[in-house]
């Protein structure tokens, strides 16, 4: 039986002078807490408090990372028990949806996943047996025992993980109720912030669009009958948001691509989305021209506006219909910035005010777009290597091709930008022994000095992040 | 004089830790033979069995990575011995033109060309002596020497190169008698396979293409008049390449687009083409079309389906007007997979029958969308580092961008595809090098533990074309 | 008080024995003079070669790198000492200036400026002292005290700096008086050669176009009225380049698009020009089918033809109003030069004659589209890593990402392309230990030997751009 067990040295290069100094500037930062300024855990689990339920629910179900892999080799999300709106019954005793999973388990050798995973095993769970197909019943028991003690709710969890702030994203239509509760309960000392997302109200084309468009109305006690109206809601709700310590908002569109219509063809163009009739040309307009709305209504309140582009959503279309999304279907698209940026820089991206940081699924801009625009505009951060790329290689690609034009000052940070509660601190921890080793790879090609490493590595460990999303933390 | 050596630690990591497990890992696979799952070697050389003719022509002439270099620097191809449809006569002294090339031999010190040919040299021919314009008769005696040997002719090669299984590329029109009549001699113990490859029937707007379906007609003992005949045709092919052994087919196209039209605008576009009217943008629509017809079909007799695209092929005009194609100058075009797969895989990506390779030239591609896509379909594998990328730091780049989002198990291990059989061996070698050093870097970083990686250089070397191809080799 | 001291195994492997090598592989070009075959510096400054100013207009000012991150943290141009045409004065105290840029130096951490001005400090002035916040006025004094020296002036660290050739980059209508009074000055023993540029003239769409029109007409005593006449006079300013010294022509254009027009076409579209009515259509046709003409003309008169695509030039329209060009607001663009190129290179990429220097911003051509085409057309060579990309990671890129396909003798050697004559030496010096350093990683994996290695080294350091840009210069 394979034990298992984090080497102290993990993801650092074997080269004994440059790993050295790469545990040295790990260690600095050991004691700072983790700021999460961008994520999706679901803010009831922290408002209710209740305790995980077993293992399969906490780690396989809501892992789209963990699903997609299964499902590349021909297991079925049935199987894991994925809940189908039209196929026959799931698979639903978790103990055997569990052994699929372990059975796998080698699938994942040399990705992130695996690596979060062996963390929250070993360190969050203290196991010391590697998960596999013959210990997987063994594994099982020993986190479902964990599971029931007190020391693992999510409370208690989230203390023992050190976490500083944690972001939720949130609707635009979200009540905010788990936010409110647990700023009012004096038995919390955390601290969770929620993300003003409207993404669902700026998709005109979407069949959900009318509804969704209703729910804002309501959470703003009003109707929406057309275009100024719904700029008036937004405006509202970003207040409403800032008033329960949103410090950011965030926007997931397939193309960056910004553009100011005038007022006359939004109104148009909205009367056409409400009678259900807008194009995805429409809803193309209507998206960069919000974004121009976004960044100006950010300079009126001061909320950082994040950009999420790039992702082609449920590819899978029948994986969609069957399950709906987040099942590790969304393939990236390659993504243009320079232009597309262009107008809401031009506007907006020299405003003191304003705060921009835009993310990518396209590599290929980091150094060609990316970071001589943030290496530019005073407005715009970089944000950290996402999703795909937020892993060993990812990261390190991030540094390499960015640094050099845009330094690290002009970066935003780690987001672990996770729903996986239990994996928020070994995300981190790869995130900063990956800077640690770049940074220690500056030094010993005496490029940069010791002693500014160790200032380098607490910026992008936290100052960064605090700054760029105007946290104010103090340690 | 110039010594000729392999190192045994050849393009492993000079890190001492690194290189002692990429030596074990590589050591650990040294017995297992070669799967050679798709190339281009000519069926008739081991149908034949015939000795090698000189070293030039055997070394030379059907090299276009050799012939692309010594052109790059200003030597034309009638220098090298190539025909010429148009101009006058080329150089016919075998001993002149290999004086030519190993003048410039040095113009290939960093590529793959001289990696490999080094090892043809060292370990195919047992030469101790560097290439190079002074030794240029004495290596070209030496290989001359060896040609006319038994234990060079092309089946004792095989034998010693230790290959299990050698696939070609062939017409859809191809008769097969090399390889039927490899499978009717009893004195052969090896196994050639051939490859469903109908590029050339599907290049409607191509002059040649009616009498490619000419061809096709009487390989069919029939005259194909309209499209569905055609797709008739197409089918019983692939049943006769079947019945001689074939497990894949493969496709050739600019564009990876996918689109089904239906068959009434077929039947038209098939017309035109008949007519010799079909246009650039016929031909785009039929390749579109006819890649899900070859998913469908795959689906339907189990044929492994692989995708090469994203060639410029015979960039060069004039050259290709005298010397044909395959000449060194075909130039790899940015290609797009997302948006350009999505009907296929939609169709027919998740369905258990279907097994699908993707190639790219565009390695911005890795792990934008094909790591994503390869990491969620479970039909689709990702093919290895192709053509230009099929090099030290090519399939260092591939492993790296690749592995994190789709792990190794949703690729499809090693091709060599090379015209060149000499350098089968060499490219293996160079690809388990590299995988054996990729690997020991995930070891001595502690990401993977040895006896892991050990399994997963097996499954690189051996299991997964093995699988992939659904060859069926036991060991 | 951090003291600066350069390592001399700067931006080598860690690694001992790459180390080694590398440093073997730097010493052994050690001594070899710095070729410049591409830049900006103003000719002036060595025709008239007058004593630097004081640190601040020297240093700062004419570097956009620098303004350019300061900028992006918020420091404004004119707090810089940049001269708005339409604001408030600007900061003109020029040790608050160089206060505020010490206080901001942390900036430049892990960048190619940082090093670049270390090696100014440390080797061109001799300081000892690193600058920062609290060094600022010492490091200033030090630097006034050195520029009032005789050994300070241009010519002296032209001498110092061991400069072969010193290329400029110049305006179709410049007169090249400096060029010219440097020839006649018999105290003057350096080399200084113009550069033809006429990218102004063939911006037709420019407001300023007419006015460079007759600027060129009036440097042909001319009054240039057609299409014709326009060609006329190329032909007549590139001769008279010629007769200055000049080898090479540079072109700087959005997209590196060639396509022939008919005379008939280029009449027209010329008049609309001087009609000031042509549309940005017209300039990129234009410019496509000028790209030819310089071709043709290169076969015709030897000067080698560089192209350098790819700038959104000006992103931030404000600040270009207020301050002008090259403040650091140029963003680069996905660039296509498989397509783009065909017709030029059919045309005259055999020729021998000719000869193409072609560089990108856009990093995922190198292995996709510039080293397949520079390892196939005889006339074409991969310029080096440009710009943004000149940097320790940008140039390890570069060097990994086309070698392989296109060897390293089709590429150009170096380019310091400085308008900063300081940082000659500091570019040179970095280019050369990232390129011992790549070469020294081939030696240790035993993918070249030694002796090759320094050949190697010899080439990229001198005998390339030697050779490429036709300077003959004998060691």
């Amino acid at each position: 039986m394979a034990s298992l067990e984090l080497h102290p040295d993990r993801f650092f290069s074997p080269e004994p002078t440059q790993r050295s100094v790469a545990r040295s500037l790990f260690e600095g930062v050991a004691t700072l807490p983790l700021i999460c300024p961008h994520g999706h855990v679901p803010p009831k689990l922290l408002a209710q408090d209740e305790p995980f339920p077993e293992p399969t629910s906490l780690i396989i179900a809501p892992d789209h990372y963990v699903l997609r892999m299964l499902h590349a080799r021909g297991v079925s999300l049935q199987e894991l028990g994925v809940t189908s709106s039209v196929d026959a019954p799931t698979e639903v005793d978790a103990r055997r949806i569990w052994q699929t999973f372990a059975d796998n388990y080698h699938l994942f050798l040399g990705t992130p996943t695996r690596a979060w995973l062996d963390f929250v095993f070993a360190e969050v769970f203290g196991l010391r047996t590697q998960l596999g197909g013959t210990t997987a019943q063994t594994v099982y028991d020993e986190i479902s025992g964990c599971l029931q003690r007190d020391d693992f709710t999510p409370r208690a969890l989230y203390e023992r993980f050190n976490i500083a702030v944690l972001t939720t994203t949130d609707a635009a239509c979200d009540d905010l109720a788990h936010h409110r509760s647990l700023q009012a309960d004096t038995a919390w000392n955390g601290r969770m912030l929620p993300c003003f997302r409207p993404d669902a109200v700026f998709q005109v084309a979407a069949r959900s669009w009318c509804g969704d468009i209703e729910k804002l109305g309501k959470a703003c006690g009003t109707e929406i009958v057309d275009y100024s109206g719904f700029v008036r809601a937004l405006e509202e709700r970003r207040e409403y948001f800032k008033s329960v310590g949103a410090t950011s908002t965030d926007h997931g569109v397939r193309s960056p691509k910004t553009e100011r219509a005038s007022d006359g063809e939004m109104e148009r163009l909205f009367s056409r989305a409400l009678a259900g009739t807008a194009s995805a040309d429409d809803q193309a307009r209507f998206e960069a021209h919000m974004l121009m709305e976004m960044a100006r209504m950010s300079c009126e309140d001061g909320l950082v506006m994040q950009i999420h582009p790039g992702a082609f959503r449920n590819h899978n279309d029948n994986l969609w219909r069957r399950f709906g999304p987040d099942k590790g279907a969304d393939i990236p698209l390659a993504t243009e910035y320079t232009r597309n940026l262009h107008a809401l820089l031009n506007s907006y991206g020299s405003d003191p005010r304003f705060r921009l940081v835009v993310f990518t699924l396209d590599e290929s801009t980091y150094a060609r777009e990316l970071a001589p625009l943030a290496g530019h505009y005073p407005a715009m951060r970089l944000g950290p290597a996402w999703w795909f790329h937020d892993s060993v290689e990812g990261m390190r690609r991030f540094r390499e091709r960015t640094t050099e034009t845009a330094g690290i000052y002009n970066t935003a940070g780690f987001n672990d930008d996770t729903r996986a509660f239990l994996s928020i601190p070994a995300r981190h921890d790869l995130a900063r022994r990956v800077d640690a080793n770049y940074l220690a790879g500056l030094v010993v090609r005496h490029q940069v000095d010791i002693d500014d490493a160790h200032v380098m590595m607490r910026a992008l460990t936290f100052d960064l992040a605090n700054e760029t999303y105007k946290l104010g933390i103090r340690t």
